[in-house]
C-alpha cells in the first residue's frame, strides 16, 4: 500500500549505511509514523517472501529473499510517501501520538530481548543514546552505563539509575549486559561485568570488526546473542499506556527538506531521535 | 585424597599454560586416571569453596574461589601422585582401559554442550584436533572440517563426514556450528556458515584476542555460546558402551620424565592426543 508519510525517525542503522553498512542504495528511513485510508499507522520493517522455508516456520525476519524498509532492497520513509505490503502495517490507538509512534519500531527491536534471553535478574545496559534508553526503561533492575554527563539529567527523569564509568562496577556482577553503546570496545568490559553463565546482548551495529577475548567467553561460559527486529503490538503497548516514555528523547524535528541537516546533527555524538516531517 | 597417577593427557590448555595463560605456576596436568585405596578413579578439575552462593546454588564449576587441577592454584597430575578432593573422583567401571580413562576429562567438555544448546540439528564441528574429535562422535548430523589430509584416514575410520575447506560449505547452512580448532581466524566464518538463529558453540581456549565481526552477529540474530568443563558420569558411560571411540586419537605414550619431548610432540599442529606415565 502507499503510505502518506507523517513522520520518520533516524537511527543508528541510517547513519551506518551512509558508511557503506549493508551496500543499500536507496532511500533510507525505516522508523516512521503514517497515513493510509484514513488510518495512521507504524510498519515492520521485514518484507519477506512467504514461501521459503523460514517464512512458512514463521520466522519471516530472517528470510533469506526479504527486502527491508529503507536498508535492503527497498525505498524507505525519508519520502512523502513510501510503499509497504499491507501485512506489515499497524493501526496506531489515539492515545499514542505521531511522535511517539516513531519509537515503535526501535521499541520492538528493544523488546525483541525479552523473546530470546532472561531478562529478570540485574542487568547492565552500556550506552545512553537512543537504543540504550528504550532497551533501559523496559529491564526491571537495571543500571546504565553514561558516560555524558550531558545525559544525566534525563536518566534521573526516567527514573533509570546510572554509572558514569564501568570503574564504578563491580566485575562478575552482572545476570544480563546489553550492548547499545556502539562501540566496539566495550565488548570485552561487558564480557568482564557479566556474572559466570550469564549473557551479553548485541544490539548495535557497527562497522569494524571488534576484538573479542574469547577466552574469557569461554572460561565464564557466557551466551553473546544478537538481537535485531522485535515485536510490533507489545510495543504499541508499552507506548500507549505510558510504560516506556519517549517524548523527552526527541532531540529535534527537521522538515525532509533539510534531511542533510537532520543526518548531520543526528551523527553528533550524544545526539538522541531526531525527526523528519516532510514538508 | 592422595591419588597414585596411572597415565595423564596433554591438553590444549596445557600448551597454552605454557605460553602465559591464566598466568599459572605449578605442575600442570588435568586429564587423568589414578589409583586410590585400590580403585582406579578420574577426577572433575574444579575444587570449589562449597560456601559461597554460586557453590550453593550447584554451579561449583564457576565458584569465584575454585582451584583448578592443573591450572589455577593447584598442582595436577603430570608427577607421581597429586592430591585431590574425594567428592572430585569417579571410580571407573573395568570395561574403560587406562587409556581410554584419560580421555574422560575431554569428553566430559564435549558433552557438556549438551546441556547448554541445542543440538538435534545439522551441526558442524571446525577442527579435527583432540577435542574436534570427541565432539564430532557425540553429534548426530555432523560434519567436520579437516584442513589436513593426515587425518583423513582417521576420519572415516570414525565415520565422520568432513570437508577439507570451509569453501565447500554453503552460508546459513548449519543450525550449530561448534569451534574446536583453537584459530580465532575461523569465528568469522562460523558466523557465516550457520544459519540465521543458529548457535556458534566456542570450546577451545586462546590467547589473542580475536575479530568479530558483531553486525553478521546481530543481523542473524546468532548465539555465540562459551563452553568449558561438563559431566563426569555421561562421559565414562559413553566409554564404556562405546559410543565414543578414542583408542585411534592416542599419539604416542611418553614416560614423565620425557615430559618436555611429550609436550614438544603434543605442540605439534595435527598431533592428537599425548600421554604421559609416571616412571
Amino acid at each position: 500500500m502507499v503510505v502518506e508519510v507523517l513522520r520518520a525517525g533516524i537511527c543508528g542503522t541510517d547513519l551506518h549505511l551512509l558508511g557503506g553498512y549493508a551496500g543499500f542504495r536507496g532511500i533510507p528511513g525505516h522508523e516512521l509514523v503514517g497515513q493510509v485510508e484514513g488510518r495512521r499507522v507504524v510498519a515492520e520493517i521485514n518484507c519477506s517472501c512467504k514461501l521459503c522455508p523460514q517464512c512458512r516456520s514463521g520466522l519471516g525476519n530472517h528470510c533469506p529473499e526479504r527486502k527491508v524498509l529503507g536498508i535492503r532492497g527497498k525505498n524507505g520513509a525519508f519520502a512523502q510517501k513510501v510503499a509497504i505490503p499491507r501485512e506489515n502495517l499497524h493501526e496506531l490507538p489515539p492515545g499514542v501520538s505521531d511522535q511517539q509512534a516513531v519509537f515503535v519500531e526501535p521499541l520492538a527491536a528493544a523488546l525483541r530481548l525479552f523473546e530470546q534471553v532472561e531478562t529478570g535478574g540485574r542487568s547492565l545496559v552500556l550506552g545512553d543514546g537512543r537504543l540504550g534508553l528504550l532497551v533501559a526503561q523496559l529491564l526491571p533492575d537495571v543500571t546504565v552505563l553514561s558516560r555524558r554527563p550531558s545525559k544525566q539529567a534525563l536518566l534521573e527523569a526516567l527514573g533509570l539509575p546510572w554509572v558514569g564509568s564501568s570503574d564504578q562496577l563491580e566485575p562478575d556482577s552482572f545476570d544480563l549486559v546489553v550492548e547499545c553503546s556502539g562501540a566496539p570496545c566495550l565488548l570485552d568490559r561487558a564480557l568482564e561485568l557479566v556474572r559466570p553463565l550469564g549473557t551479553v546482548v548485541l544490539k548495535s551495529s557497527w562497522l569494524e570488526p571488534s576484538p573479542l577475548q574469547a577466552s574469557g567467553l569461554m572460561v565464564k561460559e557466557i551466551r553473546l546473542q544478537g538481537s535485531r527486529c522485535g515485536p510490533f503490538r507489545p510495543a504499541i503497548e508499552a507506548l500507549a499506556t505510558g510504560q516506556v516514555t519517549v517524548d523527552p528523547l526527541v532531540d529535534h524535528t527537521f522538515p525532509l527538506r533539510e534531511g542533510l541537516k537532520a543526518f548531520q546533527r543526528a551523527a553528533n555524538p550524544g545526539v538522541l531521535k531526531v525527526l523528519l516531517v516532510p514538508d
